[in-house]
């Protein structure tokens, strides 16, 4: 079928349900950041293969609302398709919600078939906001795709397992207890949860549902004395479901999610839920279950206390960074030798290649996957945002100039994230400067020292000014935190020049990654983690500082001295001595030799 | 009478009315910041003379809250009056509306009495949340002290007068035109006014009801075709009436805003409200008069307007800092002066004599006020919060240490504020290394250049960060608003730690006055006013930087040169160069070599 022939089935599957209008969205019942399969209609329907967009098909028109990211992408793959794009995030830009309610003040009665379970709440909300003034309404038609999308992909039918305690470093039941806590003081008896890194976190499993972050599709609901999870049992091993068993987890089918919530219902006791993350069908049944006077909608407390990693996640995330520092050390030596037989026109190298050389020697030092798709660009591609590399269709690698890799693993005991700007030869002056301009942004926020109760967005300058002194900028985020043997983007703290109303408290591993793209030309980005730590009391507060968490040299061949200021100096050559002192044990003796020349003072 | 006596009066008149409590609040009905005596009932209750707090009293209990810069104070002021105290903005703090939201449970029918007056409407309504619940009322009660306080004083009767268009830069009709815009914008017909500091900036008048704030109390009514102003108009001279009255601005008496307001909703259409400086007694007239379909209540659209200030505005300010750096230099000199002659035992300079010779040249340079009372504080003074020096009662000047002066001027052109720390004498090595990293903070905020849609809490870290690098901090914003021959504190926008929804936006000035406070040793802050300029545009984006519009010299012989970077002592070196440029026509001979001497680079 094609994407028109699929848009005049779906307007027959509307006409059937008396809808006027359907959406069709990205997302997964637990607004994951990696979509299974089986939830990417828009996808399906449309041809678009970007991450963010929604689709609303009217019996007049077929939109895709999507942002500056995929504006040209989205118009290349939609084309011919009958589908116009809306462009999202400029300057009087017209969103889903109101452009309904425009479309609902046409026509009295005005209906919407939406899969309540790929929504979340609020977004429904919103869309319920601008209709409902003109008499338009929402249907919530669960999984209501199947009945078009024939080959439609099955539940992800991943395994699970437990994380051990000497992982986690908190038991499950410590963990629970904790949440129980929480319940009560919101006054509730029970809460439901539905995102999979908190499900996740809580319990110490770890699944293979969701790409890059380890989780297990599910639902959990918690009340005083019970604590069950909805999944298939199957995905775990005997020994594994005893452990859980022997903890008090009870295990139910994962779609019986919205008949425990009716049965939850008829026992008391108001639920709690976080609206933000919690699918529109489950809140419609929470709500006519529960009715509006039971329901307490609040920012769950998992993301933030998940966020604060105790001394064995700390532990472990070190780990992680060395056993990382290592591939990383191998990988960039391999490159080194390799670009020696490019110049001798002896062998090809192409971004693709690159990288899986790069996941290969992370696997050879424990990674047991990636924790996010390898960005591998050289060159000019480095300054596209969001550059995939594919196989017989990226660059080659050249000696000269800069390659930007950014990457990351999951070890059993933690997650990295890691960005290195590399020279493959000569670099121009102007290459030099930023490059130094970028690293001077993320040494400043290293080390930044800020009192308790400093938020993300309250430092995000420190690493801007010295690109901001030249008038340049980054359009992304400085920081995003990163979980332990999880999702490697976590909240609930961000370093961003947005107001983010989390501080950033000791424990938390966050981001440092100020970035530099030359459209066209080239893209610089460093990157590093960071740890909150403690660093004293006085009678101005209470004082907090980073301490760096990985361990990968950083080349000081195209660092314009003269830009760095002693203190960012002295920072380079103590990181660098650091990073080989770390290393050097694990290294033979030419890749020793090798990193000490590169871990040289300047 | 003393506090007893009259909170006994006061439970008197309580229980005449039928109410379980009143609230006596320290406000004025148009949220001023320097509240006129006619509205000071708290310190005429309570004898409290803090500029914050709010009392209540129930038959059982009598109650001030305030906040930690008057705990101190307000226990010695209070003591043997029966008044407790609440303390506010501490952790766990129970605040007024939580407070008596519990009084209310535990009597039905809870009355409180208020006069609507002075409390702004988020504030009732915030009580009112909390009593509702259990039954609770308000009784809102027009200046019900009147009562009780048989010499109260009157309104205050000062003159008003018109500002030049010369001044101002653009008509009364300009404005009126602009706001006639933003009222339909907004679906209205019609907007009250109640922040004299808008009426005034609105119509191009300046009274002298408001202690240093130029304002004249008045509310005002504005309409498609009518422009009404509520005040008495024997205030102005008989040209300035013609003048207003040829604009089309109609006065009306003061009081009879309230029948305006029911005349107004008889004629249909909707009225926009600011409800975050409304006065509760007004919003309830609103509210009742056009009911809640019929008002709207939203953010005025005129602090920002007034904040960005025009070519002609810009031309004052700079005037004025001229001005003021004569004055501030001849200060200095004199100050110079004595002090060698207090070394030599022949004279003795208090702080508050300081502070009248300062304010004795700047209105020989021109000014018609100060523009706040001036901080004038020696040694470990200056170390104190709200420090204020009392004639009589204050520290005399000592040939040794730093002596700091924040104090600012009216001009008829525009408004200063300027904070110098100057060394009288020797000062020891930690004051120097102080005094340095306060003025790199000062420094670094003033050489920023940043991206259009940045918020002052975005930059705040800037002045910060020198200090925090040594664990140091001051515990007050780093920048606020500064109005043109207005409010030296305005808004919207403000360099500060908590988030200011608020860009900073070319042609707005802001203070930038980092600081220090080593409690029992000494104080230290910088201040200088910065415009807000546009640095051009490339593809990172539109640039924006300050232009510092203050022109006084900075004392060199405190800085301890080595903590300074080369792009700080460029600017410290250009920026006094740049103030004798701009100041040694203005100075005789002697004046002038002192002036040089002091300016010269370092």
């Amino acid at each position: 079928m094609d994407t028109k022939v699929k848009i005049d089935t779906l307007r027959k599957l509307m006409k059937d349900r008396g809808w006027d209008a359907a959406v069709i969205s990205g997302g997964d019942p637990h607004s994951d950041e990696y979509v299974p399969e089986r939830w990417q209609a828009r996808k399906w329907l449309s041809g678009f293969t970007g991450s963010a967009g929604d689709i609303v098909v009217t019996y007049g028109h077929a939109g895709l609302w999507t942002d500056g990211r995929y504006f040209i992408q989205a118009s290349k793959e939609l084309e011919g398709s009958g589908i116009e794009i809306h462009k999202t995030r400029i300057p009087g830009a017209i969103g889903i919600p109101e452009w309904l309610g425009m479309e609902a003040s046409k026509k009295p009665g005005f209906k919407i078939g939406i899969d309540g379970l790929t929504v979340n709440s609020h977004d429904a909300l919103e869309i319920i906001k601008n209709i409902s003034p003109h008499g338009g309404s929402i249907d919530d038609a669960p999984d209501f795709i199947t009945e078009i999308w024939h080959d439609r992909p099955e539940y992800p039918q991943a395994g699970a397992g437990i994380l051990a305690d000497k992982y986690a470093g908190r038991t499950r039941s410590e963990k629970l207890s904790w949440l129980r806590g929480k319940i009560s003081e919101a006054g509730c008896g029970a809460m439901l949860l539905s995102s999979l890194d908190e499900i996740a976190w809580l319990l110490n499993i770890r699944g293979g549902d969701i790409a890059y972050n380890p989780l297990l599709l599910s639902y959990m609901v918690v009340t005083e004395n019970r604590c069950m999870l909805f999944t298939e049992s199957c995905k775990f091993s005997g020994n594994d479901l005893e452990t859980l068993c022997k903890d008090g987890i009870e295990i139910l089918p994962y779609d019986s999610i919205d008949h425990e919530i009716v049965l939850r219902a008829k026992e008391g006791g108001k639920m709690l839920i976080d609206g933000q993350t919690l699918n529109y069908h489950l809140y419609g049944n929470i709500l006519q279950s529960f009715g509006h006077e039971r329901v307490c909608d609040s920012l769950s407390p998992v993301p933030l206390e998940k966020a604060v990693k105790n001394k064995t996640e700390i532990k472990g995330m070190k780990k992680a960074a060395l056993m990382d520092g290592i591939a990383l050390t191998k990988f960039f030596i391999w490159l080194n030798g390799q670009m020696k037989l490019v110049k001798k026109g002896k062998t090809l190298i192409s971004e693709a290649d690159a990288a899986e050389k790069l996941n290969e020697l992370r696997k050879s030092t424990g990674a047991l996957d990636e924790s996010f798709a390898t960005i591998s660009a050289y060159g000019k591609n480095a300054a596209l945002p969001h550059y995939s590399a594919i196989k017989g269709k990226c660059s080659y690698l050249e000696p000269k100039g800069l390659y930007l890799v950014d990457s990351g693993g999951q070890y059993p005991y933690g997650t990295t994230d890691i960005t290195r700007t590399i020279p493959l030869g000569p670099t121009s002056k102007r290459e030099k400067r930023d490059y130094t301009l970028v690293l001077k942004g993320m040494i400043s926020l290293a080390l930044s020292v800020f009192p308790h109760g400093t938020a993300g967005t309250n430092i995000d300058a420190l690493a801007r000014n010295p690109l901001w002194q030249h008038r340049l900028d980054f359009g992304h985020g400085t920081g995003h935190g990163v979980g332990h043997r999880l999702c490697v983007h976590e909240g609930p703290q961000a370093i961003r020049h947005n107001w983010i109303d989390c501080p950033i408290l000791p424990g938390m591993i966050t981001s440092d990654e100020p970035g530099l793209y030359i459209e066209g030309e080239y893209g610089i980005r460093h990157e590093n983690l960071l740890l909150c730590k403690e660093a004293g009391k006085n009678s101005c507060g209470e004082w907090l500082c980073f301490e760096t968490v990985t361990y990968t040299y950083i080349d000081t061949s195209s660092v314009h001295k003269s830009l760095l200021s002693k203190d960012e100096i002295k920072w380079l050559n103590r990181y660098n001595s650091m990073v080989y002192s770390k290393l050097h044990s694990f290294l033979d003796k030419d890749e020793r030799k090798w990193l000490e020349k590169r871990c040289r003072p300047i």
